[in-house]
């Protein structure tokens, strides 16, 4: 990754976490409903953060959040309840006040969903968008 | 009222609403989950305190607060994708702390859940139970 | 709309709906958790089919479905809890097997989201992919 | 356990299953919203239906299902966005159509929620009630 030309985006960091699909995640189609993939992406980046040695309840709990700006999904196949699903999540580098993660949900090694996320960094006491803290997503 | 004997529950407020039943609200029985009709009774008892001149946003924002301390459903007969249904909630005499509430979910005449709340009023700041405030739930 | 070009998107169908927030749709930060928007763009995209005449139950028993492909929203600013929404869908022209909408979601006259959806047509039995059946999204 | 009075009623099996708690799961008051635990509890019971060989997945499949008759649950204590949960079900003795379960949802030592629930064994072709099979909770 030495070669990569200065502009090209070199992930920060990344991480594959599980979920298994409930029951409840399902619709009359027998399909986990669309709706509920953005559920699993917060759990993975939450994770990646984690990992990171970042708790983003100790980061709530010090005023700072993360709320979502922009949210795209492409659903390739379906998943069904009881599957097994690995998410994927990897962070881009962030500039500022914004963080880009892109996302791939597999059930084995087939890919059922590819998506990405922009959040943005904000004050919870004014909801003010604020710089990302150092140690933060790779800061 | 002033006859009914002392140990008798005479319903102090009560309301219809409807609800159209959601996709997403389906489970793969192609029938309503069991974990929305909560959903469903909160929106019923939120409406029968609106009735009654108080908006549960305001009084949230005046630092009172209402949790579910107690629920039970029974499922008769299921709902289904766009079925249109009547929440019906009635609201029990409150003592001290806490009120209880009954509920029917029909469809035309046809009665698919009967449950049952029992709501305890805490003060916000402290987490901590406090009286109803006159006014509310017919105090 | 005969003048415009032949490769401009000329909507096909558009609908207004009203949503009242729901305290379940709410997070930790008192605002709508983004992943509760596409259920209301499923609300507003079914009843811009019921406004012309379908409805999405009876065409899943004839065995006619449709998936969503991919979905991207832009979220400008927060709803909160027991706020009066307005989702604006609009459709655009169908060809083949898939139909676009966009959405517009609005408090009074301040919007907060747009977003855009792709579905696919498909053949309940088989889960492929089939046209657009005639008098449905425009067609 | 032998012993066992003749109308004491004893667990056939049981098990602990842990949840994190979703962002998504908690409301504006910060606590997990009280329409989230029955689907925790699904989780558990159909892990303790796994533990004894059956796959909820599986029996549907067979055309078996179980449906919700009657739930209660007991608010102790809430729980928090980030909580490592307990969830223990206990299947107790089944009779014809119905099974019954205990739960406990707890954070360490401490209890949170009691709950209970009454399953229906029904006939996914015709929606009839029909005997749990044997092999399926205790039977």
């Amino acid at each position: 990754m030495s070669q990569a030309p200065a502009d090209s985006v070199v992930p920060v960091g990344s991480i594959d976490i599980q979920v298994r699909v409930r029951y409840a995640e399902c619709d009359p189609m027998g399909v986990v409903h669309h709706s509920v993939y953005p559920i699993w992406m917060e759990l993975a980046r939450t994770d990646l953060l984690r990992q990171g040695g970042v708790s983003y309840r100790e980061l709530e709990a010090r005023g700072v959040g993360f709320v979502v700006a922009r949210m795209s999904l492409r659903y390739r196949k379906p998943a069904r309840y009881d599957d097994t699903l690995r998410v994927r999540c990897v962070s881009l580098p962030c500039a500022g006040v914004k963080v880009e993660h892109d996302y791939e949900i597999l059930r084995d090694s087939e890919l059922l969903t590819t998506a990405q996320t922009t959040l943005v960094c904000v004050d919870l006491k004014t909801g003010r968008p604020q710089p990302i803290p150092p140690g933060i997503f790779g800061r």
